[in-house]
């Protein structure tokens, strides 16, 4: 449901996507609803400068960090629930987009169960913000008419994810996989093995959209070499298939402030 | 490139995502640039509301209508180029984002190539922000890992699409067609073929996030017969997968107004 802002909203959740990163590819609505938070729940994901916009809220870091000290997805959907209770207004703030590997559908469902209202509100995914800010679009006529957007790691490892990584490269297309960049050696084979050209032209973005982003390229036979070359770091997005061609005409040097070409 | 709105901006062009036509999902950085338009170049998927923040801008429109008059895309790139070489600050406003079946690519391309100055601002695509609106997270723990967006028609015709459309069925996790309700059978074929089963659950979002939207699920067997119906019109985001059953879990019956639950 859309929460309505002329009246008190007491009791009730916002799941919002955060975008990217940078605050200004946040939406009028996520900003407005930021204004009127009594909590908000972060994400390791979500730039603190977002945070100016809740001056007044208080600001719970349910951050999962890798290695480090992690909140639990059940802990956090029962701090949603036990905070609307409480009679406030929670904002719960989300790296991108919540539905794109956002756990949000599992916040959903946690609050759907108590009868707790909530909005959700959409966010600029990196799955195609990144390319995009890397000069690459995700399609493109005359080079591809879909796109698959795939995680590079999950719950049941690489055996689990592998089919998906290979039937997708079969597909063809554009391939985007994000939080890969660990991986990256088990999704290269997968996704040869789905018979992609070894020379099928390959990027990986490192924090797009920011001012930190920097961009490896290489074709795909030669990506993992080129990646531990510039030691490639988490978070990052990896592009596979024809359209990185476009890159070199698309982006602009200005904006890569970092900017590597690899390969 | 990001351009600065701390200097004039002459002579450059912005390619803008407008999101999915509710004005309050358009980013903070679209509002800025369009508030600092001389001209603004509009498509026909672009809602008229969002205008109000360029009261002063001349507004083009450029839309293409299905069997209307159109513009082509040479004659849009002629004219982004003129407008900036004539010395004015364009914004170019695509529904959705610019670079998913946006054509952005190919406006980028051509101002690229004449030496303008352009920056590209993500938008929030249907793709995602449709299914959420109807309750249904593109990804799930659990139950998928990834998900496909494809075209559901274009150049050229269902004959240069089917492969796509069976092969990203094969894949399996979560597909999601745009612009597919008028070669809807095609899909449900195709899809078959790559073997789905008949009772995958799917889901047709019309005009999803808008105060028109409606919903329309059926297991794929019954899509096209249900579809038909029902009378879905264009334009509507088709999605095929199992993530359609949290619908049920997460939808709000509130949101949609005008809420069609059939088979």
């Amino acid at each position: 449901m859309k929460l309505d802002l002329n009246q008190p909203i007491s009791g009730k959740v916002a799941i919002v996507g955060a975008g990217p990163s940078d605050p200004e590819l946040m939406t009028l609505r996520a900003v407005r609803l930021l204004g009127r938070a009594d909590v908000v729940l972060v994400d390791a994901l979500v730039d603190s400068r977002v945070l100016t916009f809740c001056p007044d809220a208080r600001v719970i870091d349910v951050g999962k960090r890798p290695g480090g000290r992690a909140t639990g997805q059940e802990v956090i959907n029962a701090l949603l629930v036990k905070e609307a209770k409480s009679g406030n207004f929670v904002v719960r703030l989300k790296g991108g987009d919540p539905f794109v590997f956002g756990r949000g559908g599992e916040e959903a469902l946690a609050l759907a169960e108590q009868g707790i209202d909530f909005e959700i509100v959409p966010g600029i995914s990196s799955s195609v913000a990144a390319p995009q800010a890397a000069g690459i679009p995700v399609t493109h006529r005359g080079v591809t008419t879909h796109f698959s957007v795939v995680a590079g790691h999950g719950a049941g490892g690489v055996d689990a994810l592998r089919p998906a990584w290979r039937d997708l490269a079969k597909a063809g297309g554009t391939l985007v996989v994000l939080m890969g960049v660990k991986n990256l050696p088990h999704i290269v084979e997968a996704v040869m093995e789905g018979g992609r050209d070894p020379l099928t032209p390959c990027a990986i973005v490192h924090r797009g959209t920011t001012e930190d982003q920097y961009v490896v390229e290489a074709p795909l036979a030669q990506l993992v070499d080129v990646a531990h070359a510039a030691q490639v770091a988490s978070p990052a997005t990896i592009v596979i298939g024809e359209v990185v061609n476009l890159r070199q005409f698309i982006a602009s040097s200005e904006f890569d402030h970092a900017h590597q070409e690899v390969g």
